[in-house]
This record gives C-alpha cells, sequence and structure tokens, in this order.
C-alpha cells in the first residue's frame, strides 16, 4: 500500500507565515499578543500560547505587549493606534494581503470608486476598507451590483476568493462604467490545493479528508474527493477506522486551510500504525514534520 | 395610414458631422480633398464632387490641397507628414475616435499592453495603432486570445464594435493577467439603431430596411425586423412595390449607417406618393432634409 499526501495541503503560504513569526518573536520575548487568532483552530492557539504567544480580541487588551498582527491584516486605523502608543508591531500581515491594501489605497487615490469581491464582515475585508477610507463597494457576485453604474471603477477582490465570480462581474461592469481598472488580487492557493486534491484523488482507491466538519474550503475538497473516490471527511486521527483500508491500495491525504501540519501528520502515522508500519511514502517532504530543517 | 421612421435611422453622429465639416469647409474653398472617402456611399461622393471635395486615397495625390480628415481619423504619421508639408488639416475624426486614440496614447505610455477589439484592415484600427508606435495586439473575439497572458494590459474598442464580445474578452482576460484596464471605446450608436428600429419593427405592420444590399449593419436591422414583421430591404426608393402597401396601416422606415438622409426622404416621400400624398408622419424632425435649418 502507498500513502500519499496532496501537495498543498493545509496552511497556506500566508498563515505558515505568520506563524513562523510569531513563533520565532516569542523565541527571545515573553507575554506577546496577537491581535485575533492567528487561525481558527483551538489546538494551534493552545499550542501558541504555550509558547507564551496570547490571543487578544481588541487593542484595549493589549496592555503594552508586544502585538502580532495576523495574516489577514488590520484596519489602517489600528495599526495608526498602535504606533501612536508606541506599542511593538510584529507585522505578519500576509504579503499578498498587504499588496492587495496598497493596491485599494492607489486606486481610491486615483479617482476609482473602489469595489471588493468579498464578505463585508471578513478581517481581511474590513481593513482593505480602511484604506480607502471606507469609501467601498463590497459585493461577493455579479448578482449584487444590481443596475447600478459608474464612471470610474476599481476592481480588486479578498484574497481567498474564486476567479469565476471575480471574471463575473467584471464581466458585468463593462458596459456599466466608463473605466474598469480590475488588479486581480486573488491567491491561488485554494485553486492550487484544489487541483491538486483533484489530481490525487485520480489516482486514489481512498481518501482521507483533514479539517473542520464546518470548514467550507475542507468540506470542498471532500466533495471534489468524492466525485472520483471512496472519501472520508474526518477532524483528527481518532475519527480513522482501520476496516476503511481492506483492499485498498493507494491511499490519498489531503487537507483544509486551517489544519495544521502536525494535525496531518498524525493521520499520516496513525493510517501507518494501522497498515503495521508497512507503507511506502510519497511527497513526504511536503511535511514539515518530516523535514529536517 | 401612417408612416414613422425610426429614430437614428442612418448616418451617425461622426459621419453627420464630417459630412458637415467638409460641407461648411467647400462654403470659402474650392478644390479640397478628402483622405479616403467620408463614407462609403456612392452618391455621397458624387454631392461632395459637386462641391468641389474630391477623395484622394494617399498623402501623395494631396498636391497641397487643403485636406479633411475623414470621421475613421488616420495614423499618426500621415498627420505628422501632413503637418510638416505644411497641408491645411480640416480634422473631421469623430471625436468619439479622437478620444478612443488619446486612450491608446495613454495606455501605452503608462506600461499597458495595448489590445484593440476590432478588424486590423480597418481603417479606424489603423489609425488607432499608429497611436501605441504600432504595439497593440487586435483581436475580434475572446478565441483569438489563445493562451496568451500579461502583465498589465489595456483594453480597448473599435467604436462601432459589440458590447458583448468586449465582456467576453476583458472575461477572458481576468484570470490571464495581473492588472487589466478597459476602457469602454465603443459608440453606442448602432445599438441605439438597432433598439430604435426594434421598437417601431413592434408596432408596424411594414418594415421598409434602406441601406445596401451587402452592408453588414443594414442586413442585420433587416434580419431584427423580420423577427417582428414583414420587412422589404432596398436601396433605393425605385426598388419600392406600391403593392406592399395594400392593407396596412403602419409603415415603419429605418436606414443603415452608410445610408444618406436625402435617400431616407427619397423612400419616405415615394411611400407617399403611393399613398396618394395621403399619410401621417412621425418623428419626420429626426430627418435633416425635413428640417428647418
Amino acid at each position: 500500500m502507498t500513502v500519499k499526501i496532496a501537495r498543498n495541503s493545509g496552511f497556506c503560504f500566508g498563515v505558515k507565515r505568520a506563524i513562523k513569526i510569531a513563533l520565532d518573536a516569542a523565541k527571545n520575548k515573553k507575554d506577546i499578543v496577537t491581535l485575533g487568532p492567528i487561525i481558527h483552530n483551538h489546538q494551534m492557539v493552545t499550542k501558541l500560547e504555550n509558547e507564551g504567544i496570547y490571543k487578544v480580541d481588541k487593542p484595549a487588551e493589549i496592555n503594552g505587549r508586544p502585538t502580532i498582527i495576523r495574516s489577514h491584516g488590520v484596519e489602517k486605523e489600528i495599526m495608526d493606534l498602535l504606533e501612536k502608543n508606541g506599542i511593538e508591531i510584529i507585522n505578519a500581515t500576509c504579503p499578498y494581503v498587504s499588496k492587495t491594501q496598497q493596491v485599494a489605497k492607489e486606486l481610491h487615490e486615483k479617482g476609482f470608486q473602489v469595489l471588493i469581491m468579498g464578505d463585508q464582515d471578513h478581517p481581511e475585508v474590513i481593513a482593505l476598507r480602511s484604506y480607502v477610507e471606507g469609501d467601498a463597494i463590497v459585493v461577493n457576485n455579479a448578482s449584487e451590483l444590481l443596475n447600478k453604474k459608474f464612471k470610474k471603477i476599481g476592481v480588486i477582490s479578498q484574497t481567498t476568493k474564486h476567479i469565476n465570480d471575480l471574471e463575473e462581474i467584471v464581466k458585468v461592469l463593462v458596459s456599466r462604467c466608463e473605466e474598469l481598472y480590475v488588479v486581480n488580487t486573488i491567491c491561488n492557493a485554494t485553486a492550487v490545493r484544489q487541483n491538486s486534491t483533484t489530481n490525487l484523488a485520480k489516482e486514489s482507491d481512498l481518501m482521507i479528508v483533514i479539517g473542520g466538519k464546518n470548514s467550507s474550503n475542507t468540506k470542498m475538497l471532500a466533495k471534489i474527493c468524492r466525485k472520483f473516490v471512496e472519501t472520508y471527511h474526518i477532524e483528527t486521527e481518532s475519527e480513522i477506522d482501520e476496516k476503511w483500508f481492506k483492499a485498498k491500495k493507494n491511499i490519498g491525504i489531503t487537507a483544509g486551510a486551517s489544519t495544521p501540519d502536525w494535525v496531518i501528520v498524525e493521520v499520516f502515522n496513525k493510517i501507518n500504525k494501522c497498515m503495521g508500519n508497512n507503507i511506502e511514502v510519497d511527497d513526504i517532504n511536503d511535511i514539515p514534520g518530516f523535514k529536517e530543517e
């Protein structure tokens, strides 16, 4: 039996980077905070607490401690406030998100009505909006545009959205404005993860999908896998049933964007144990837990 | 019986304006030339010759005479050449075309790869291209883009093209570039003419469509009319058959973009004559031949 882990499983580049920045900072300092959780994963929050990195929800709770800005970024006003109060800022904003903030600012300064494709309640969008002095239209899809017309419109996207929705919005805008400036700020991590998962599902006879049962990106991975092969969606290794693997030759593992690497490793080890530590592995270097650092 | 002439029939704003500029110039000067025909209509060319306005095909044939630039515009190099040779330029370039040339130039200067949606052999596109030092991609539709990718692409259109094709091209480009700047340079004269014709066809029991038998925009008008009502496509009043009007109550007239107003007026008069000069008219002020100037 072979077990393969889909490339690009789990955390995206921006989240991995933010965690590394946080852990590096904790080597030299004790009692630092993140403004909001670095990722919505309970185990990760606990792991960071063990390193002296605590989550706070508002600037008022910082109490002068060094503050990590998570990958989603934060409102410009909060950044200004922290600076004004002399707080040490450890900026772990994803570089793709920072770029989107910069693009939003520039479009606004050039006189474009900024349109953000995204969820208006998502922290990334809330932060983004602050870079255009709040003067942004936020929609999730073309139908929300109704019949609005524009002179100069500048379109950007929350980094985790789908290109197809952006295409539809842009198509609708062509006849609704005089000038249309689109900067494709979608990060392709989601698309790349789905593609890798699809490829692995096609060559496997069983897929294990790891991630929160309510995580929409994980559910999408499971849905994709089920098109091709028998699939189990689990949160941790404890849910694994040995019977699943009977008469199976090629097992595939993939994981949603909020699944830490070590959870993937635990699943891998459990499968290995079920099989009497007798499986061949492939692409194992994609899992940092297996890497020699 | 009533006869209505569809609003926006015949020449578009830019062509009407160019002819007016030419005729006004001919009031004070004799022996002036147009570089290329003002419009592809034999009768109009003859009419202008009677006023002392002659068509030449190349700068070498100008021989020092005042020169009218027609509504399509002309290559920048030719404009520069005429100026250098001290030729008096009577610029009748359609303002919408001039604006498109300006936009092309600006996009090029800002580092965008300019993409023109249009026919590469059309005079307007040939002229437009010269404003980006020849560095433009010209396509008629999305399929011609193949799999090309771009960093910064600026999209404009030949003024007479269809918005739907522009929408398709822009949609395809969203995922193929980092920055996409679209300036909608489509003039809505064609769409407006088709809409007016559709509306008139719906309330008429006979439609007369005037324009060249090979004119694609006129054929499109006839096709639209036939969806709703009995339709005849003619070039001049001489083709009219009195029998067509038997038992008809509401006659509609429309005309393609290269049909001079007086041809429309002649058709109108012939129908009136067929009916014993006994028809009610409507919207007649849209026809300059009927207007008090």
